[in-house]
């Protein structure tokens, strides 16, 4: 089958044109809305050919950049390809591309990051300046122009409806069964002109199947046939089931204190192994009929789906394994009835984290005594991806749990030191924090009483003496007993560890 | 008047009693929500009466502490005497009283620091355990023994529902005809159970004029006679009034590029002399009909109020001066017409600050290059107030404003520092930032852009040199590009500071 018979509509099939030829389209200086979602749902060739166009000037002498706005992580085909020719200018509002990465902490690409509900708002505001172009990936055009979003949602539907012109890319490897899958909320305004959203539980559809699209917009349209990037899953490993065990066990507690009804709260999870070893021990367990309210479908929620464990899930993206892929696309029909793929001011929305009372669980790089995350920065200063969703969740949801193993680097870092290097949640923001070695409920607590619980449960046994060795001589100080610190080591553990590669 | 004429119910005034006999209800070690926010609606005599007895139990060698949970600050009639006397184990979500913060930063009171919007959450949800005891201050009550709420509403709603025993104070110095300007709203609930808020204007209003009261849990009521803690105003300071005039002039700028509706949006204006200054300054400008969706009204409401520049004002609580509050209690009928006062979990609520578009205007201790924000630590560890409502509206907001002078301490310490000792905004949530010097507008800026524009737009003169210094010295250290910084020197400027009164 043809990606052209996914084209019904007559008159964006005559703007078809080859991937080199959407390129030429994309001016030096662009700021270009891409689609994208944690590697689902990205343009496949676009930007690909305009890294190709983009070398061969960069051979003639010439610069060539743009800036360009996602909505989440891409792939190598996107990210990886334009930073490797120097091609971005301005990225955001989040990455994780190991060649982006370097640019960025290289001081050679601008990196701007967002709390991802905000960035569709900030660019309806203007506070973002003008986008020019959207290159946005499609599953099929509708007769009428209408457009059937791909594996992910994102900023699509913003960038559609701010972007001055339009590239549609359609890839007959996404699912034609997806359509029916998203539900794209119309109902948004700036203010004062806004509405309450009216979902009041993950499974609510509130919006329309299809993403409009003004057809006078459109540029071109090109035909794909690629897979999205699909890692391979890989089995929690020992480190991540504890961290789990930690979670179910705590869960388990709140149940029977009466502060958990017994199918939770809508759960949110970040992406990777921690959270996966989280939803296969929610899975063995007694649950039934939960739901979740998150940004990212994962392996580990599908299997939930399918065995009744999870009732519905609510995202913006999926994120699966080839695997599971497969599972996917041999069962459409069933999950097409259990998952809600909405637009990301609306999956993770402040109001909707905050009625529908989200369990939040991300990871962090590091935390410090006190209950402050750091999610961001490697010692302070290099960025590792960005935020994400994990700030519109954290603060507004019913719990936040984040997650880490107590070391790294062979156990030369530790994920608790006394000071944090970055702060993107701050204690006031952090209820739970949990470790292989144990879980640190915070709630309720001062933060000298935050730090033995933190040193205690959640650090390495290698660093845990230091720890309390630190706080002792902090509080003992005199400087201040609310949050003591010894200013002139507070950093101490992260200078250690760039000079001698231990902390 | 006696006010027990405000005391309709028979069978609470059956239980009129003297502040000393409530006093003596309360248990040692309890847990007791009390009413009071920003100054308002305190309880009077209970507090001291209180301290005394634990003043007279102490000198016979016998301990005495209670934990107090109230909605902000109150005043020194009751965490100053009950901090004197260290009568105090745990405070939350706020506090402002000298003594107090001595006692917090002497390691001698326990602190949480909470956002407001959500201490009425965590107390439903069992978080900070059970509340033996709510302390209301009530302006009267009805016949059938509902309450006409005070000068704050904050928490007492929830102190009222979740308190196994209840005592109020009917306080016949707060004008009688507060009655009808409140509205608490009973349909709020824990997830998965909760509904949408259907505010979409300041003005809405969507509750009660009264609180319930379960009367078989009142355990005693005391008559009282006494204002709140009311500070004269002081007018505008040559810095306040130049922070303000930068901010007038970005409204202006904002409004004449459409990222501004020519009636602003919402206003939520920390309390303050900057604050003050912004406000005389909009009532001195071509405003008409703006609205206020905030914590507190102070003077500079009430007067735009008056004039016309201030259409309606929604919020938790007054906080006036002897003049104002005669001019309120002169033209209550006015007033009333205009004025909302709200329980804080909806004053505050994140559904709302997002929806409206909330303007948060809030102070600072100070900022980082990089924009990252501490308004709670004095050099890292010790508690000046707290974070209080300004990361529910920094957050949620459409624009995050925070203010302050360059400078404090005649000089000698900078408020734009390398690295902030404390983080309670993180560089995700800080949009403008304003002193005296000028006014850097963050939107879209990565973080390096962010130095220059803070460094040369903010920082006073004295400092600018020094702060580019660091940052040129930490770009060029190869520690990483996208947030250069060098750990051994981040914090000298505290250090500095704390050894030679000098940063």
């Amino acid at each position: 089958m043809s990606a052209s018979s996914r084209i019904r509509n007559p008159e964006l099939l005559q703007r078809l044109m080859s991937a080199e030829a959407a390129a030429a389209l994309i001016p030096n200086g662009a700021v270009v809305g891409m689609s994208g979602f944690t590697g689902a749902g990205y343009p496949k060739a676009i930007p690909t050919a305009l890294a190709h166009r983009i070398r061969d000037l960069n051979g003639q002498g010439e610069k060539f950049r743009i800036s360009i706005w996602t909505g989440a992580s891409t792939a190598p085909e996107l990210d990886g390809v334009l930073a490797e020719v120097d091609g971005i200018e301005m990225r955001l509002p989040f990455q994780s591309d190991p060649i982006c990465r370097q640019r960025i902490n290289d001081g050679r690409m601008d990196y701007i990051d967002i709390h991802l509900s905000e960035v569709s708002q900030y660019a309806w505001a203007g506070f973002l300046g003008k986008l020019d172009l959207a290159v946005i990936e499609v599953a099929g055009i509708l007769e009428d122009g209408r457009l059937i979003p791909s594996s992910a949602v994102g900023n699509n539907k913003t960038w559609i409806e701010q972007a001055d012109k339009i590239i549609i890319e359609v890839n007959d490897k996404q699912n034609a069964k997806l359509e029916g899958m998203h539900d794209i909320y119309y109902g948004t305004a700036l203010p004062p002109n806004r509405k309450p959203i009216m979902i009041t539980s993950p499974a609510d559809r509130i919006g329309e199947q299809y993403l409009h699209c003004p057809l006078d917009k459109v540029i071109g349209v090109v035909e794909t046939s690629a897979a999205d990037r699909n890692s391979p899953f890989t089995p929690p490993d020992e480190v991540s089931k504890r961290i789990a065990g930690h979670i179910l066990e705590f869960f388990e507690r709140e149940i029977a204190a009466g502060r958990l009804p017994k199918e939770l709260l809508p759960i949110q999870s970040g992406v990777g192994n921690i959270p996966n070893a989280v939803l296969e021990g929610l899975d063995a367990g007694p649950y039934k009929n939960l739901t979740a309210f998150t940004e990212v479908i994962q392996d580990g929620m599908l299997k939930m789906l399918k065995s009744g464990t999870l009732g519905v899930a609510s995202a913006t993206a999926f994120s699966l394994s080839p695997v599971a892929i497969e599972e996917l696309n041999n069962n459409i029909d069933f999950y097409r009835e259990r998952i809600i793929l909405r637009q990301q001011d609306i999956s993770n929305h402040p109001e909707l984290a905050r009625r529908l009372g989200v369990i939040a669980m991300n990871g962090l790089i590091e935390a410090d005594i006190y209950g402050n995350v750091n999610s961001t920065h490697i010692m302070g200063s290099r960025m590792m991806n960005g935020i994400g969703g994990s700030g519109d969740f954290a603060r507004n949801g019913y719990l936040s749990i984040f997650v880490t193993p107590s070391t790294a680097k062979n156990g030369s870092i530790s994920a608790i030191v006394p000071m944090v290097s970055h702060v993107d949640h701050t204690e006031h923001d952090v209820k739970i924090i949990v470790t292989e070695q144990g879980l640190a409920d915070l709630r309720g607590l001062s933060p000298r009483q935050r730090a033995h619980k933190i040193i205690q449960n959640c650090a390495h046994p290698a660093y845990r003496e230091r720890l309390m060795d630190y706080f002792e001589r902090a509080c003992a100080s005199g400087r201040g007993m609310h949050t003591p610190h010894l200013l002139g080591e507070a950093l101490s553990w992260h200078q250690r560890y760039e000079e001698n590669g231990q902390m």
